[in-house]
């Protein structure tokens, strides 16, 4: 099975083995030493000397985490959407009570770091900016380094949504003074799903100090208290939490330099390999994403029609598109445990599905 | 290692192998069978035509939720506690804004229905009752029967704790009108933490339909719309619903009464031992947990350094008591993949380590 979506994506073997160890007591010498093992080195990897935390839940629950430990009801926040997840983040600010301001972009376009600047400029009431690095939804990588040197101009608290981009592509949260930024397990991290894990900055725990968002199970300041002594407030995910640290390993032995390099490597290639099929990518190529690759659904063809051949018939499974996207474009993923020639399977299988995926007449 | 703590609990060999399996499309056909079939059984351990959801998250996540579904910011509610995590459930009620009417009972003694009864005819502004069917800081297993009886007399909408106890000891959540049941799959079944799954009764749906506490992650009118279609509206913690699913099939072999019976026989087994070493019980005997025994630690034992020893030279794994118990007791966990002869192993290490745990002077 080529499992080609933007997550879950494929654990290799031994990561999936790591998990058949036995539960042990989370509260116990041996989890201590394995949660402050996994958080050192997820620091170098977030590049940051703030805070890490893992939160036992999806991706959306560390967005959601992220908001209501920032933000007061009522606070004013600048969304920058050009995709479906940064519409997600708009709607979890507006569902804890934020006066959401929507920079709602062209999905298929980077951000234009100027219309973050314009929006800032003419507001000065706006507390913090809300920005999806990687759009998963287009296969979008946004300029992050330009938007938060915008925002940390400003001097606004920038929410970061890292999920499909953080451990693929490079983000020096420090350096680009993110404070708050969000990935998922299941995404680059080559680790089943049922994780989110969050960086913390000086500045998010100053936001953090004033924010009257209700919070219990999200609480950074239980965290933080719990970390101190190697464990979480709430029993965690034990096993996907080995399945971290063996991956963490295996991250290690590359290097984040060489990961990077692999994913640029990767999505090229895909973009390349469309293309040669006569296809044309949905997204701006300048900003075309090395995690994710979406394709226009070329005239004639039926998109759930060729999904459905590609998964019986050729065992790969694809993403289609979201939302407006529906039946409009499909989408490879390639992050985390993936290489060139996993590339090569899935575009020769394409290749093959597509002429059978045309609609009858 | 006996791992007898009171969650995560051991997990059976062929569950944990069940986690080998590779990661599939949370979209895709395979997991709509998966999910659907996981639902299925856990409506017929439940006892419930109502719905059930799995959460990716903790048991204290699964408590946030049922709050935050069922509540508006004012809303009075009536918790009754008699340890740790009937307190918890309060204060998560009051982070979310709910006005708490704590009924705070005896630690170590069951709830008197009396008292449910009094607190709920003194006040007609309840809205809620919270209440923990097993209060595992203690070992003591309340009589729900009876207090949910009286709750229905009073038609609140009645919200339970069944994390430790559901799956271990019966709770037939229709016949006894409980609104909302969270569980914890790291307890009774047998599977690594990681998932909180929840029942939703039609009094709660219409409870939802007013509630105004805000939510997204959590949401179950979210919850219900994707389930329509054998889906979760957030990625899935994926293998750890593997590991529920081959869980459940265990489950289903055994059968519920006898699984019922086996911890009945396990814990009159832990009780009856500990007494028999010259210990006592910390808990009301007449409703002492069949989940978890709590032990008096006897005058001149240092209760840290009795784990410690049980822990490097016994192998065995304990836990102490939390709050203001620390120090106090000692608890046995004894619920999921666990028999008399588990029991038998661990009255002898304790019975071994005892005289070594004696206080200097």
């Amino acid at each position: 099975m080529q499992l080609r979506i933007p997550g879950p994506t494929p654990v290799p073997d031994s990561i999936l083995k790591s998990m058949t160890k036995q539960m042990i007591d989370h509260r116990g010498p041996e989890f201590v030493e394995m949660l402050n093992k996994v958080t050192d080195t997820l620091k170098k990897i977030y590049q940051t000397k703030g805070d890490i935390f893992l939160l036992t839940g999806s991706g959306t629950g560390g967005m959601e985490a992220a908001v209501v430990n920032t933000l007061s009801p009522g606070d004013k926040v600048l969304v920058v959407s050009n995709g479906a997840f940064g519409d997600r983040f708009g709607n979890i600010a507006q569902a804890f009570g934020a006066q959401v301001e929507r920079l709602n972009l062209e999905w298929g376009k980077a951000v234009d770091p100027q219309q973050v600047r314009q929006a800032l400029s003419k507001d000065g009431g706006i507390k913090a900016v809300l920005v999806t690095h990687n759009e998963t939804s287009t296969g979008i990588t946004n300029d992050l380094g330009a938007i938060s040197a915008v925002v940390r101009e400003y001097d606004k608290v920038l929410i970061v949504d890292a999920i499909s981009s953080l451990g693929a592509i490079d983000l020096p949260t420090d350096k680009w003074g993110c404070d708050i930024v969000v990935t998922g397990s299941q995404k680059s991290w080559m680790t089943p799903p049922g994780l989110a894990m969050v960086s913390v900055s000086e500045r998010a725990w100053k936001a953090n100090a004033q924010a009257k968002m209700p919070r219990f199970y999200w609480d950074f300041s239980k965290a933080k208290k719990f970390l101190e002594k190697g464990q979480t407030p709430w029993t965690p995910a034990v096993s996907t939490i080995y399945a971290l640290a063996k991956a963490l390993e295996i991250f290690e032995k590359e290097g984040l330099n060489n990961i990077v390099a692999r994913h640029v490597r990767v999505g090229t290639k895909a973009r390349e390999g469309v293309k040669s099929l006569g296809l044309s990518l949905y997204a701006d190529e300048n900003y075309a994403s090395n995690t994710v690759t979406a394709i226009n659904v070329p005239e004639g063809v039926d998109a759930k029609k060729l999904l459905k051949i590609l998964r019986e018939e050729y065992n790969t499974v694809l993403s289609g598109g979201q939302q407006k996207l529906d039946g409009k474009i499909f989408r490879i993923g390639h992050l985390g445990y993936v290489n060139e020639r996993d590339i090569d399977i899935t575009l020769k299988s394409i290749k093959a599905a597509l002429p059978k995926a045309r609609m009858a007449g």
